[in-house]
């Protein structure tokens, strides 16, 4: 390809490169493909009714992870929910997994032994098996690749393209936590680079550090709807930060997404840390990342089963139109852009 | 775990790892799982009579691959191609993948665009469906993971470990050429190195190159005996090399594999090129690895239904008893040792 212009990745960026790779890739769409590249897990048909939904996540060493504060046990325990999240976004409940390591020479078996232990932890918590992966060597760090599997009835499926004019937008849990969390964890690495004799004292940010280190897959949040008999008209798991995820709801449904900043759920112990980092907890939220949670639409009267469920927060609802729009405290529309993680522009 | 004794993978490698992983991860296999870690591919079941099969390959580049002499359009080519043939390797025919790439900024979008044209020209000669994946950053290099899946039949499942004494072994194609290969295409690396001005003329070598860059999934061989009707009684593809494959398949059926070295099959172009290099072709076919060709065995009724088949040669047959021996040209029982690759070691 010599003489050809060559375009950096950071130019375009992963959803830039994600668009590329699909226009060549073409449309892969066939009678037993229910959803292919471009939701948070892929569908396929298995029987008239059934779905199996598939998710794949890669996680690589000083990009998406720090070993220097993540104890390996820890990463493979979040290898693990990272893609059980993607699958609980479909309205799906995972049901198997694939795990496999890269690594290089650095690392021992007994390395190796804590981030399958992790992994194991993860699988006995979600009730899910561990069925497969490969294990390879590395030429530098550690890189991890992860798929879940699970099973849904066909009318169960939740795509990011299903929201309606008049839906309440949802969030669960709370936002913000996992940014400020690395925040603090970067923060120790730099003392205790400085001063190797201290002690670091993370007792008072454990929640915080916890999100970080310890994320959760919204499962039980799928099983409550199911039992309570509602269905999500869209969804998404809550990975780049809710900016980007609004977005992504607003894209693929065509229509507007519209959230108020007071509705958005920080937690006190988040907004307390953002001071400390003179961070807004806001931006924390739109645009931190990694908090696992679930971001969906309901129809105003599931809505209405749900308004006092302690681990839901309506944040806005969808309109006719485009993009996404953040009714700030003052009372100013503001667009909402992603910044998310550009990974590609991160490391250049 | 400081103080604690550090093992080096490379002491116990791959095999060793993998063994150590599934004491810990546990027996995983419940009601819908046919199978998990240790076959080509997992087994789920979906229904009563059909099961999914999904494998996942890694491939990283310095370890698995050099782009020096690898065009990023075979290598997305290949990347599908060695996860399609695990899917064989069970007897299933594939449906679908996932291609994961981690990149470091050295590549370009144009780069990324070649690679996603060899999958995509993987996914139309075997008519499969790209479903899904993740796109991100490495700190240094690729690295690729897919994940490929294919329906089938229970009863139609091979298995590592199914074969019965008298059985017959049998390989599809020849074996070796994929090794010679990369010998060559190292040599023309480094005489490239030594005299940049030098045109590298690989003609004469077009076969075995080919084998190296752009292996076959033999996807054609798994519809043939469905057509013919026969069911092999174990099968496993051959990526690490012939020795290799016939332990696993050994240590899992609990029999012994007797095969003679004048029956394997062997290129021409593989021996002429044996001799170039001083190596012994049937060192090649035994411990080179990534021929993709399929290792399985038969019943003796159904292997008289394909001993004509120009594409499967027997080689030996299975005895009670445990592992693999190399019959030689002179009547030697020489027993067979895998050496096939340990990434962990050839890279400390």
């Amino acid at each position: 390809m010599e003489g050809e212009k060559q375009t950096g990745i950071d130019a375009i960026g992963e959803f830039g490169l994600i668009d590329r790779i699909k226009d060549i890739i073409g449309d892969q769409v066939d009678e037993t493909l229910v959803k292919g590249i471009g939701d948070d897990a892929a569908l396929i048909a298995t029987s008239k009714n059934e779905v199996l939904a598939i998710s794949t996540d890669t996680l690589v060493e000083g990009v998406h992870f720090d070993l220097s504060y993540m104890p390996l046990q820890h990463l493979g325990y979040k290898s693990v929910v990272v893609s059980l999240s993607d699958i609980a976004a479909m309205n799906g409940l995972p049901s198997h997994v694939t795990v496999s390591v890269a690594l290089s020479s650095k690392f021992s078996v007994e390395a190796v032994d804590e981030f399958y232990k992790g992994v194991k932890q993860a699988a006995e918590t979600y009730g899910i098996r561990v069925i497969g992966g490969d294990t390879t060597a590395s030429l530098k760090g550690m890189m991890i690749n992860v798929s879940a599997i699970g099973f849904m009835q066909k009318g169960k499926v939740a795509l990011r393209s299903g929201s309606k004019p008049k839906d309440v937008i949802c969030v669960s849990g709370d936002l913000g936590g996992a940014f400020l969390g690395m925040h603090i964890l970067e923060r120790e690495k730099q003392e205790f680079k400085a001063n190797p004799e201290m002690q670091p004292d993370l007792d008072e940010f454990s929640y915080l550090v916890g999100r970080q280190l310890k994320p959760e897959a919204r499962i039980d949040l799928i099983h409550s709807m199911n039992e309570i008999g509602i269905q999500p008209s869209s969804m998404i798991d809550i990975s780049d930060g809710l900016a980007s995820e609004l977005i992504h709801l607003s894209i693929q449904s065509k229509n507007k997404f519209k959230v108020y900043e007071d509705k958005i759920p920080i937690a006190e112990e988040t907004r307390s840390a953002s001071m400390d980092f003179s961070l807004d907890p806001t931006t924390a939220a739109l645009n931190g990342g990694e908090d696992y949670e679930l971001l969906f639409t309901l129809k105003l009267e599931d809505f209405e089963k749900v308004k006092n469920h302690p681990d839901i927060t309506a944040i806005g609802y969808v309109e006719e139109g485009e993009g996404a729009t953040l009714v700030t405290r003052s009372g100013n529309n503001v667009p909402i852009r992603a910044q998310g993680w550009n990974h590609f522009r991160d490391q250049s």
